[in-house]
């Protein structure tokens, strides 16, 4: 089965930025590029199962969505600073609604979240990770289609997020009895669902 | 309960480096900083009850051992390069086979890993963490002691360095169905060991 994950970047910036400073002037650009390799590889290779989607809100063009195809993605190395020069090179494309391919794998549109959610929710069962949710232990035993899994960042989703998201969410579900950081909830969804499906 | 992780960098350098090519010329240096990251850091916060182990075999004066104790750490963020320009400063330090302070709890010597588990042995049960292991769903319900768990970096353990493991490991234990990265397999373990004792 495939699996989607989107994260809301509040502050990702939405113009090339430095590569010295992921964490700094790109808005925490770094949390993204962690949440994309978690997301993407496992030792010595890349879930072709997998699609990320990430929602970039900060200055100065927001919002940009770029979406990474793991079974299209080509040259790609699990370190930030690898992740982050391909983030960079697509968002000096001139971008509107419609996807435009940067790299291979990597394209980047407009969308804004209910746009993409539109779009996301013909193919996913789309499912929201919050510490509150019911834990996903049950949940993957239940599972009968491809989910599209939910995040925000380090600031988490505004009301307004939240709002639009539940609009499409068919569940809330909790990684963890701790709050972890994004990139560490994929992991997990990822055990799992592999566990739930391989063992 | 306290939890230890180390990690045998195989070709990680032994001096300081360019903070711009950590997955190149530092000898994959940004696995170990991911290792680092998700061993220490839960969202908004620094695990107090783990300590984190490195070796590191490259060049030019191999060994080198870095220590970092996570309730004394106090200026470290979870970015690649902010880890790696801890691990670079202690790098600088003239070191021997006792422990020397670099920064908050960051430490570095240079012990082997013989003297390393020698060390550790005391304070932990050592479990080595591999693909072949027993399940550690099972292996966490029977917990009664602080576990060291070893792992490889991307080239795995030599059969010398799991000789050497073995005679110290009281478990072997697997993390996952399929191969996954050893940043990855931290994220599991703490996973694991949270649900087993928090829920």
């Amino acid at each position: 089965m495939n699996r989607g994950f989107l994260i809301v970047g509040n502050k990702a910036v939405t113009k090339p930025f430095s590569l010295n400073d992921l964490a700094g002037s790109a808005g925490r650009m770094d949390i993204l590029c962690r949440f994309i390799a978690q997301a993407l590889f496992i030792s010595h290779g890349i879930r072709k199962n997998v699609e990320v989607y990430l929602l970039l809100l900060g200055e100065p063009e927001p919002p940009k969505a770029i979406k990474i195809v793991g079974k299209e993605v080509k040259t790609m190395a699990p370190d930030e600073r690898n992740i982050a020069g391909l983030i960079r090179k697509a968002l000096k494309i001139e971008c509107n609604k419609n996807w435009k391919r940067s790299t291979s794998g990597i394209y980047i549109s407009k969308k804004n979240l209910k746009e993409l959610l539109d779009e996301l929710t013909n193919r996913y069962k789309i499912v929201y990770l919050k510490e509150t949710g019911k834990d996903i232990r049950n949940f993957v035993k239940q599972i009968d289609k491809d989910c599209l899994f939910i995040l925000g960042d380090h600031l988490g989703l505004s009301e307004e997020q939240e709002r639009i998201v539940k609009d499409y969410a068919s569940e809330v579900i909790s990684v963890s009895p701790i709050s972890l950081q994004a990139d560490q909830c994929v992991v997990i969804v990822h055990y799992e669902l592999d566990r739930s499906t391989i063992f």
